[in-house]
């Protein structure tokens, strides 16, 4: 393929994407409805021997691969998060694939190193983070590709903080605990796991009737635990849950992992983005005695995945952590110390240019335009919230703080599992579930970016047919 | 932004793509020559409160970025490994970006988890791997970010495995040993270590004069390490270090592997490409011992990373070492047991819809078409060998059985050293070292997508001018 035929070919996609994302996704069912299997059936068995003309690919993308798509940019996509994207942050990923750089070494491209700290920087600014996460003092940001990652660097970090950089070398030889909430997201359960320090000491504390973390139970836990001769080193507090958007206490928290000297770390997978309002600023209380944060810009902020911005107060740990310099890696500018080498801040070696589209997406729409869009997406949830408070066969099912509701039909489980089921079989919207207080719990997460009143109203309109259909 | 807009900025990106691809890069030094804190200087201190165009930021990516990138897509770019893309591979990226899909689960996308088992299927007959590594058979592939993270995967599933499937719940309760050569390369120390087995207890094995394991000192070596009351669980292999592309022998290594119930993970992070020529099959032999193997399309077969294709043999293993199912990833396609969810295999949640680049890739060249481009590299690389061989002022430092020449010059490890700098300062293309047998060595990696005998050709010049401009 040649630049010309590039080209015409990017030209065909590009129109492509338009055309699907402009409408073109509104008409097709949000939940794919295919079985498993189905779209492999339709794909040949074997690899072709010879070269196939693009054309081809962009029909069988169409025939074969679209009813395979659960479609998360969709308006009427609510379930999970809103993963939202756009096309700034389309072009950022384009001229990432363009340019092909890897970003390993700072020397690898100094400019995929030197955005990515510069961007890391403003968002220090943005979101009102404490000043020790930039990259001026102690700490300094990277990108992550999830904030499963996030978690696992940071856990890392801390184990190692815990048992004086030795368990990285020798292995554990001691017995750490960590803690969380019930409601922490079960990637800290998997990096415990991981870093070999084994789920079942990963302490998991229960929660008030807002689904925040007890900070009073948290510290009888931590006392009981050393009591019995083990090592706490480690706590995970989440802002916004994935299952309600509860907010933990960071400030008690932090002031309990101070005295205690354990390793907070602090998740904010898609909550955290509210915080460029200065009105939902009060997330972050209390940040200033976190060890480590991340948020997540593929989730609520118009950013392709992967795009998880992690921080740490004190990088030296974390580089201590996961550095290894062998041979073919040598250069001058890390031997100088003058740079950073972002691979020594993940687990991988090797990193596209994934600030790109983290800085158009920022140039894009500027901090007001941002503010603007999360601002709208919290006001249309607070308005379901609303119809939901309005409506006697409805309950709330958690406090809604910001852009999730979590809702049920006031018929218990069985009414809710068949509520959800006919609503995402219809293909009109797709909502996802979990359980609070032990019940079936519908959850509408609204921030997609073409997500409008209309389809919000749509999504409030289907769920009481589907109910009263159910007899409700 | 809307699609109007979009479109006239993606035709002016593509056209820049195209532009830097087809000629603009090659007049661009390939290492890039700024200096420490050059490009952070030339943005400014605080994002900006309002969106700006695009055009501005197309504009800076000419003025303040491109300075600061080192040009892994230059033709004369010789350095680590190619990285090589192509544009089939770039309009994969892009769809991937449009389409902005998570495929976490089965049901977050059924094409996105489909299509992938279906290449990774198709790629276990294009290099001869063993069938077990079919998703029909017991095993299966997946698309990771890298060969760290499927190294990491591999020790953790073998950690399960040799514990009986107790450390990833109570922690580790014995003392694991893990096995590589002394050229393995660095994330097996990485990921040791991130697994809590400490990297003290990794072995690195003595390697014979090709640079290859030897087997015989890691039977050896297992057998005083089980006497000492130690675990041996785990042998990393590697076809085509990093290096020196030296391969070791999977066959002899696998064997003792079967007879002590040690996990055999084989890394042919870059070579394994070559294995689509059947000529190249040889790298695989003795594979049908390994659990687990993988190769990097983001490496040499004209694929952006991040793609690196991981096979296990037995999927039970690895899904048992990585599954968690938290109440709001419950679905009925995971409970039915018929769908693969592919956040079971790696350690992240979300994923990207990686598949795609690596299906446009695939039908894109053909299976001819990459086997072509493959032996056009090796033969580019064993032609620059002959030159060596034929100049006295220079030798070869290890075999050269594929597409990397290691060399030095025959003054000694300074001469080597000034000559890597004049060369890589010049901008005239990048290579990269190693140290072998104790003596600083020059690495020429041919594979970048436009890479020609010319470019070749002028290394060669380039390295005997500036040898004796320095006098040698």
């Amino acid at each position: 393929m040649d630049g010309e035929a590039f080209r015409r070919h990017a030209h065909a996609l590009i129109d492509w994407i338009i055309d699907y994302r402009e409408g073109g996704v509104d008409a097709l069912p949000v939940l794919s409805q295919v079985e498993p299997g189905d779209i492999r059936a339709q794909l040949p068995t074997d690899p072709p021997a010879h070269g196939e003309p693009f054309d081809e690919m962009l029909r069988d993308v169409d025939r074969i691969l679209l009813p395979g798509i659960t479609h998360w940019q969709s308006p009427d996509f609510f379930a999970f998060f809103p993963a939202n994207t756009s096309y700034p942050a389309i072009l950022g990923e384009l001229l990432s694939a363009g340019l092909g750089v890897q970003g390993m070494l700072w020397a690898t491209s100094p400019a995929c190193t030197e955005l990515e700290t510069h961007v890391l920087d403003w968002l220090v600014g943005m979101l009102g983070l404490p000043e020790a996460f930039r990259s001026s003092g102690t700490g300094g940001g990277t990108i992550q590709d999830s904030a499963s990652s996030a978690a696992l660097c940071a856990i890392l970090a801390a184990r190692e903080r815990a048992t004086g950089f030795a368990s990285n070398e020798r292995g554990l030889e001691c017995r750490l605990v960590a803690y969380a909430s019930t409601q922490a997201h079960s990637s800290v359960t998997k990096a415990i796991g991981i870093a070999g320090i084994g789920r079942e000491n990963l302490r998991l504390i229960d929660v008030d009737s807002t689904f925040a973390m007890r900070p009073d139970l948290l510290e009888e836990r931590i006392r009981a635990d050393r009591a019995a001769g083990l090592v706490p080193f480690f706590v995970s507090a989440t802002v916004g849950t994935t299952s309600s958007n509860a907010i933990d206490p960071i400030s008690e928290i932090g002031a309990i992992c101070m005295r205690e000297e354990l390793w907070l770390h602090v998740d904010a997978a898609m909550a955290g983005t509210a915080a460029l309002c200065p009105e939902y600023r009060f997330l972050h209380d209390g940040l200033d005695r976190a060890d480590s944060y991340c948020f997540n810009p593929h989730k609520w902020m118009f950013t392709n995945f992967d795009c998880d911005c992690f921080w740490v107060a004190d990088r030296a740990a974390l580089i201590r952590t996961l550095s290894i310099l062998p041979e073919y890696l040598k250069n001058q500018a890390t031997e100088s110390g003058a740079v950073i080498d972002y691979r020594d801040w993940q687990v991988p070696l090797g990193r596209r240019f994934r600030a790109l589209k983290l800085w158009f997406v920022i140039r894009h729409y500027g901090v007001e335009g941002l503010q603007h869009h999360v601002r709208r997406h919290i006001e249309l949830a607070q308005r379901f919230r609303g119809w939901i408070e309005a409506d006697e066969r409805f309950e709330l099912a958690a406090p809604t703080p910001l852009n999730l509701v979590c809702f049920r039909h006031c018929g218990g489980d069985d009414v809710n599992r068949q509520l959800l089921d006919r609503l995402n079989r219809s293909g009109d919207l797709y909502l996802t579930h979990t359980v609070l207080d032990g019940k079936h719990t519908l959850r509408l997460c609204v921030g997609q970016t073409r997500t409008d009143e209309i389809h919000v109203e749509n999504a409030w309109r289907r769920i009481r047919e589907e109910a009263e259909a159910l007899g409700g």
